[in-house]
């Protein structure tokens, strides 16, 4: 057994990326998968590059289907409970990368109903207004309003539930009490909810009249939700939905996932400059206890958060990240510097994002997806 | 232990309606209650006359709103998989008289999710089909356009899935396990609808941002429903609704209900006067075996069908029933010539009711509600 658990609504230990794939049937994205996408993209993102986004179902079958001139549209979403961190931007950094190199369709559903459910201390309109904010970020990462698709599943669910009772129709209770762990205490609505994720995993097909390839880039604890809608969405007619699965960004404490439950644990979209730098300041390194000793006798930036968020995120450069590794590895660069430089990196980011957020909000009808 | 069972999937046993109530927590309407209904409604359909709508949950309190001004609408609906038979029409009986006497706005839910979850062997398109002939039957009661909405769960989900999904936070798998006999291979879409059939019976509250008072006429095997549903609505700061039950109409063979599932055992609204001629010849009767012992002894009019449905639907006059049950019990109408009498009032019904349904698809526009 795995002294570790991934599901959507728990992840506890430290995960084991390969060990995951292996017991949920996942395939490794290997050099045979990267050359195509290269081929077909003209470049690789460095979150394939670096197996961030490391596994896949059915990845092969989406490149030829494109290869027949059949194009894929992309799924995502953002369950909105508080505002984004770092962490919950990658997925969407696919969809992104995906959207400019292949002029995929995005389509972003925002469950405004699933923390609610799954969570005591919500209500929809607390949650609908984080959502809000949720969604601002979102569109600041830069997807064409033309070819970009948000919505809300209370605002959509008179395309969403009739489409849903068809999944729902198809999965047992014991098939949800096993997958999510549920007991028979869990509330109806969570029992209910996966069939409202599995929807837009098909909801093209059904717009279009016939069937179209999809695609979702997703982090591995949502993976469980379409083992379970891929059997039934085949069973519907439709196409089975391809994945792309990245792994978590840790969290600054070094947890394998980045949360909002342990404070101090996260970035924010929000943060100060100052925040950030304390923040970044007080993460996990794989350095040695003292200067001293970090200069005799390295550090290990597989362990180092300060070199996994360079490595996730905030170093596109494979020679420059390799510098900040060695760097480490070889103990020249010390925790203080590293970490300043990270933490001025990130707010620079984050200005830019902010920058581009503030001018989201008169974009954002242009996006949004209403029945 | 009864030996009957009842629940909205299944009725089996001959139902003791007393022992209904008493098990389920109603109270039975009483004379004090028929003299308040009297009072301001101006006359007693004999339908509460004669205890068929024989038991409530708050009924009262109803009575006590109204009388500060403080108008109940009602609520009931109609689950479609088939055409309608004659036990369908109680609830709509018992509601166009409400709107009648007390002008009262009438939503009719039509829950075109639940058979298609609840069963095998129906779509969703060929549920809406037959839905579309149930709600021209129910137009034809003579329901007023401006004073009722009907609506599919599906097309109104845009409304109706935001609220279900407070109503499900509220319920556990075990309550829908104890309440409606659902294993671990329930579907999750079954699990789920009760919370949709609950938000009618507070969406008036919410359309108009304060609390109006609802009233639920309903079959008795529809009461777990709102018996869980109550103490939730009230928990979401809803008046909980009141209910008023009816009893079944009996089917031909003598069942306690009619129903479908068995051949001939039903009286469709679409019965040729053939078909109503010889399913009321093979009906179950309270006489004796031969014209003779009939004679002699008399029969039972209790037991006797053809007398039941007089008693339920084609005689409103009490004296002409007592006529009925009398020449019943006294041996001097033998069975023949009173089922000739039953099949031609019968059929005299359906054919009226088929020339206003002939009239109704030109109201539908202004029955309807979408989102």
């Amino acid at each position: 057994m795995p002294d570790f658990h991934v599901d959507p609504y728990k992840v506890e230990g430290v995960v084991d990326y390969e060990q995951f794939a292996k017991n949920s049937g996942l395939k490794l994205i290997d050099s045979e998968l990267e050359a195509r996408l290269r081929k077909y993209a003209g470049e690789l993102p460095f979150l394939i590059r670096r197996r961030i986004f490391y596994a896949h179902r059915e990845l092969d079958w989406i490149l030829d289907q494109y290869e027949k001139g059949n194009k894929f549209y992309i799924y995502t979403g953002r369950a909105p409970s508080e505002e984004m961190h770092i962490g919950h931007l990658l997925p969407f950094v696919m969809a992104k990368w995906l959207q400019e190199r292949f002029q995929a369709e995005v389509y972003i559903q925002i469950p405004d109903e699933e923390k609610f459910l799954a969570k005591e201390g919500y209500t929809l309109e607390g949650i609908r207004s984080v959502a809000m904010d949720n969604i601002l970020d979102i569109i600041a990462m830069g997807f064409k309003p033309k070819l970009t698709k948000i919505f809300f599943d209370t605002d959509y669910a008179k395309t969403m539930y009739r489409q849903a009772v068809r999944v729902a129709k198809h999965i047992t209770f014991s098939t949800v009490k096993d997958a999510f762990g549920f007991g028979n205490d869990a509330n109806i609505g969570k029992i209910f909810y996966t069939s409202m994720q599995a929807v837009p995993a098909f909801m093209k097909s059904v717009e279009a009249g016939h069937n179209v390839p999809c695609l979702i880039p997703l982090a591995i604890d949502q993976d469980v939700h379409f083992r379970i809608a891929r059997d039934v969405i085949g069973k519907l007619g439709h196409y089975k939905p391809a994945i792309i699965h990245t792994k978590f960004l840790p969290g600054l404490n070094g947890d394998s996932k980045m949360s909002s439950s342990i404070g101090d644990n996260a970035i924010y979209l929000t943060d100060s400059e100052e925040e950030v730098a304390r923040k970044i300041g007080g993460a996990l390194t794989g350095q040695q206890a003292t200067a001293a000793l970090q200069r005799k006798l390295g550090g290990n930036p597989d362990r180092c958060v300060v070199c996994q968020y360079y490595n996730y995120f905030f170093e596109p450069d494979d020679n420059k990240l390799k510098a900040i590794f060695d760097a480490e590895r070889g103990g020249t660069m010390l925790a203080g510097e590293h970490k300043a430089h990270l933490a001025e990196t990130i707010n620079k980011y984050l200005n830019k994002h902010r920058a581009k957020r503030a001018k989201a909000a008169e974009k954002l009808d242009s996006f949004m997806l209403r029945d």
